[in-house]
């Protein structure tokens, strides 16, 4: 589990004075990115490489409304790893209460130039990057 | 099931030039609101009341990036509907494509002020606002 | 002039109910894109060619508060425009009265690849793409 | 001088990988509020009683693209403060060098209920909260 604290901005609150309800994917995103930069295997390294783990399923609970200025934490949990996906697990506290839970799932893909363009080819990670798998895999919960 | 157009802004999109996972939830809320509009009680409408379907869970299914300028289309569904809650579904289409697939779930809530506090009390639409059950009713699919 | 309509979104409301005053540039850059759009040289025409008028500087001038949902028109005319730079004017209307008026002033660059860094280079646009600038002339105001 | 660290997000990026231009004052009111809680009449003080700094005129030098992620530093002056006005500046720095720098002016004024309605009426501050004028005018730049 990686922790990440995250200042709130004024911007992300809604027409009512809480916190927006599409504010929780920028969070989770950042918190996500972080848990990256935590095992060794930041996101511009992925970039470099070609490595983009594709989100194809985000789901988000509300718990409790968020109307106030501070920070949250983050917890970021790996619930599922093969070479082929990926799934995350999230939990949003504010003043050590949880406000939100959620988790998201990927595909591992990698960029491939084609005829000019560039695809999302879906791959095996633990075949491609075995290092960063390798440090993915100690981050697994019991 | 009602269907609304949403122009993609530039904003919406990410540092790679695809729409940001974070937008879709804006665009929902803006075809959730659309939907109320229709059946002929309108967000402001609500607001007046105290009456607030607060949003508990979004599922979020990305079915294909979505790299261009241009409208969307979302079609909003009425899935689920008792008095105490709703379930929403939309289908995000772009050049006639679904891109996009999600469901959000929501309890039928009232604001009180209790000792000068603001609260969201769990209410039965169909006992508080019978008219706008029906106006919702009649929206069920088969 | 070109006149741009846009839905206002409810996510683009501030915590006290108003449209956050961040918003204007986001509706503005959507203005810019439809004044280049219309003459014929959009956006993606640009981007295909390097050519990018960054700009240097935004004046915001807030006229009226916005609280409510629905559409605002946007008025953009090209104020200055010579080889090396251009200035736009907007003026945002909401009711047919106007909230905000701004300016923006952008230089013209083309990126180009040295030493595998892309960079912006000041160019004359004339020079580079006489029949943009044509185009661009002809929208010039009295 | 006040200072305010704040963490760039993945969602400030536009499209071409750099800060969208309409993420520097979504900023700069995280630093305004900053200044205010710093000597000790914080934004939600000012909400408790009312007063409002309304901005009027937001005017923006975008000096050089920012394309990392990591922190910026904001500085903010009060460069003018009298009863009925005042004006902030703020420069924005990445790794210590300048990459914006801004105005905002403002008009104080309170929030006063008539007929049922809000309305913004100007004052003047020096008046109307003798002591957060005071602990305003010590911040006044020589």
């Amino acid at each position: 589990m990686t922790e990440t604290h995250i200042d709130i901005r004024l911007r992300d609150f809604d027409h009512m004075g809480i916190v927006h309800h599409a504010v929780y994917p920028v969070w989770f995103e950042i918190a996500r990115l972080d848990f990256f930069e935590r095992i060794g295997f930041p996101f511009t390294w992925q970039n470099q490489r070609g490595i983009d783990p594709v989100m194809v399923n985000l789901d988000l609970n509300y718990l409790a409304p968020l109307n106030s200025i501070g920070q949250v934490t983050v917890q970021t949990k790996l619930l599922l790893l093969d070479g082929k996906k990926m799934k995350l697990g999230y939990e949003c506290l504010f003043d050590s209460k949880p406000v939100h839970r959620a988790e998201s799932f990927h595909i591992w893909t990698k960029r491939r130039k084609e005829d000019g363009f560039t695809n999302l080819k879906s791959i095996k990670l633990n075949e491609e990057e075995p290092e960063f798998y390798a440090a993915m895999q100690a981050m697994k919960e019991n």
